[in-house]
């Protein structure tokens, strides 16, 4: 019997940590850099594609649509204007495409969630297209689990800092589950609520962290969500 | 002194009720139009553009990033691939404009807002961009009088009727403002919540309802924004 009472909230990131998500953009950068290759060499278009997403984050935010756009943006500027439009056409499609792929739970994350739902309050912490991340969690079939969704633009501190000022939550009773230590785990930590890594198999060059910006961070590992479970029975 | 006690909420939604927005929309579908006027005549290059907005929807849902990406699929389906690719780059480059183009309040927000925040809880309730609303939120200088802040990926019945129990409010208790009568006053009224029509200069082809829909809906209607005051102390 695990003690509810340690925590108000469990809140779980949504990408890469319920369900797949950062293969489907690599597939489909992979085939941008094929699109490519007759103008640069892989790593010059990988290169100009992330410079071109941060300096586009601020106005774009993240999500799919803004990807595709820099995608396109990418294209025209490493060309010279000389792509065609048709392949233009083809990066919107495959834009299109990843809206449309179904969502891929990982393995254990039904169960788990099922089973905590029975004796914590849960909730969907995401960032990304509002749209697309209901779009995912009806299709999960996890939607019935979770008493709370929250899309937000960013994960930072102020963002973590209002969401739990409204929800009446003191950073102690709050339980972040996630795979991204730059988003689910840093800000959480530096707040004072408690957080959990469990690494994903690829981690977006965006959402990486130096090691250096985690000596001395208090916050707990675990290597499948699985372990969820007996890491909250105290186990 | 207004009755405070009669609404737990008054809900603004925000494009074109609190600050101006389809002007913005209006002005770059002109570039548009002129851009593949070579092509097609203006009527048809609109019909087809609006065809593709409804096409993707329900993939993209509202707001910039969409429509962009949209204009970015009517010009290459409209030229036959024809259209060159610096030419779809001033598209995306409209769209950045777009997002970083300041908020404008419409005539009297400000002093309504202000003056209503004293005695009423407000709401901010708008479907689009989640990061470009909240932008248009802190520009507007209208943040410390809003308690919530809601965006919504569609403003649907389903998506009020959470929305509503989700804040514990019945929907006689809650009040609605805003341009839209598809969006902002017609699902209101279906649920039995009050809904307050305030016209705006022009209304998006999709945002149009036919007046055959309209008969027999018990809704208010003010000219301006700064006429809700009266309106809630009953003159």
């Amino acid at each position: 019997m695990p003690d509810s009472a340690a925590y108000d909230w469990i809140a779980f990131d949504a990408d890469d940590t319920l369900w797949h998500n950062e293969p489907l953009y690599q597939a489909t950068q992979e085939n941008f850099r094929k699109m490519l290759l007759p103008f640069h060499s892989a790593e010059w278009i990988d290169e100009r594609l992330l410079a071109t997403e941060m300096r586009n984050l601020q106005h774009f935010g993240y999500g799919i649509k803004a990807f595709t756009l820099s995608m396109i943006e990418t294209a025209i500027e490493l060309t010279e204007g000389r792509i065609a439009a048709s392949e233009i056409g083809r990066i919107v499609d495959w834009g299109q495409e990843m809206l449309r792929t179904p969502v891929e739970l990982l393995e254990g994350v039904e169960e788990t969630i099922r089973a905590l739902a029975r004796d914590w309050r849960l909730m969907l912490l995401t960032k990304g297209d509002l749209l697309d991340q209901e779009r995912k969690l009806a299709g999960s079939g996890l939607g019935d689990y979770f008493q709370a969704l929250e899309v937000v633009a960013e994960k930072s501190v102020p963002t973590y800092r209002s969401l739990l000022k409204r929800h009446g939550v003191a950073p102690e009773r709050f339980l972040m589950v996630g795979n991204s230590l730059r988003s689910d785990i840093l800000p959480l930590v530096e707040m004072g609520a408690v957080a959990i890594h469990v690494p994903y198999a690829v981690t977006w060059s965006h959402e990486q962290v130096a090691e250096a910006d985690l000596v001395g961070k208090k916050f707990y590992q675990i290597e499948r969500i699985s372990d969820l479970i007996p890491w909250l029975a105290g186990g």
